[in-house]
């Protein structure tokens, strides 16, 4: 075995994105610049710190975060995609900014203030399999926090992942302030459908 | 969801036991504690320092232990395992001091110096299923660590764990400088037997 003293440690990795960026610049370069910076600092910025979560890096529409723990990624992205969904539901659907967010848990190699491995390749593909508003998240995420806080989870099935041999289990979230579940869904099916309050839904598509 | 502040993790735990430690103290008090103290402060204590354990709480036969990196905890339990094995190979059999050790992955709870919840009481409960001189994880721990070290695993399939709802998948750790797989061996009926050189076994028994 080698004895490679590379840094590591167990950590939640949070990857997010803004969906359909390129559009939204499209319609309005400085408009939209404006309103990711507001939303960054009024929401994004805020909620990470509120859950200590420290972002690794910044591409211009989302954060890479690392949380020590998982329960608080959650925590953070559910409330991060509630305050958007309430931004959005006053302003034109064409220029709303919308989060696609993924979350996985991995033992990371670090580097200084960069951080690389599987882990982190597995959470930036979870958030392109997000519907925008909503997250995914891998089956070691699942079964950590499934019993730990009240919110269900759509088996989405295995997924490839680019340039990871084994698939990847993914779940859809779903919270008690979440979409109210319709008579066919399948959590309903299963005894998960939430029995919380039914507020307005962090998602914006069900 | 209730937002209580406590302080969470992800972490690895180490449970360690000494198997036999009251028939050992009924051979010979002083002699067994002296023994146990010479372990602890040559091996245990060491190995620990060396892949950046930190003890949490030490009973009079075992140490439990966090680490930050699944990958660190498993490492320090193989190197303990194998010193140990070669420290006995020479003594009187009914004298070895050999280790019972489980290995969980967590999201815990950290009051001050001590951590609670359901993945240190798995941990615990790991422990007791290990032979002497063996090694027993949760299958979390299994998927984080199965692409980045060169052991194999046996599934032992689902335990009951006490005060814990959900069953727990338990597999014992074989490493490359394990016991030679014989021809029968599940590992190697499944391609997996590790094909590493053959030095004496960290597992006194096969």
């Amino acid at each position: 075995m080698t004895q490679d003293r590379v840094e590591r440690r167990l950590t939640a990795i949070l990857a997010a994105d803004v969906a359909g960026y390129s559009r939204l610049m499209g319609i309005d370069e400085e408009g939209t610049l404006a309103a990711l910076k507001k939303v960054r600092r009024e929401v994004v910025d805020l909620k990470i710190a509120e859950h200590r979560g420290r972002i690794v890096q910044t591409s211009g529409d989302g954060p890479l975060v690392e949380f020590a723990s998982v329960v608080d990624a959650i925590r953070c992205a559910l409330e991060m995609q509630r305050e958007m969904a309430r931004r959005n539901a006053d302003g034109p659907k064409e220029r709303r900014i919308e989060f696609r967010i993924g979350i996985n848990l991995g033992d990371i190699m670090v580097d200084e203030q960069d951080i690389f491995g599987d882990g982190v390749n597995v959470a930036a593909r979870l958030e392109t399999l997000a519907e925008p508003g909503g997250i995914c998240v891998s089956r070691v995420v699942r079964d950590q926090v499934r019993d730990k806080l009240a919110i269900s989870f759509e088996d989405m099935g295995e997924q490839q992942v680019k340039n990871i041999a084994r698939p990847v289990r993914v779940y859809r979230i779903f919270s008690p302030r979440g979409p109210a579940c319709p008579q066919s869904s399948p959590r309903q099916r299963h005894g998960r459908c939430p029995t919380g309050p039914r507020s307005p839904s962090f998602r914006l598509k069900t």
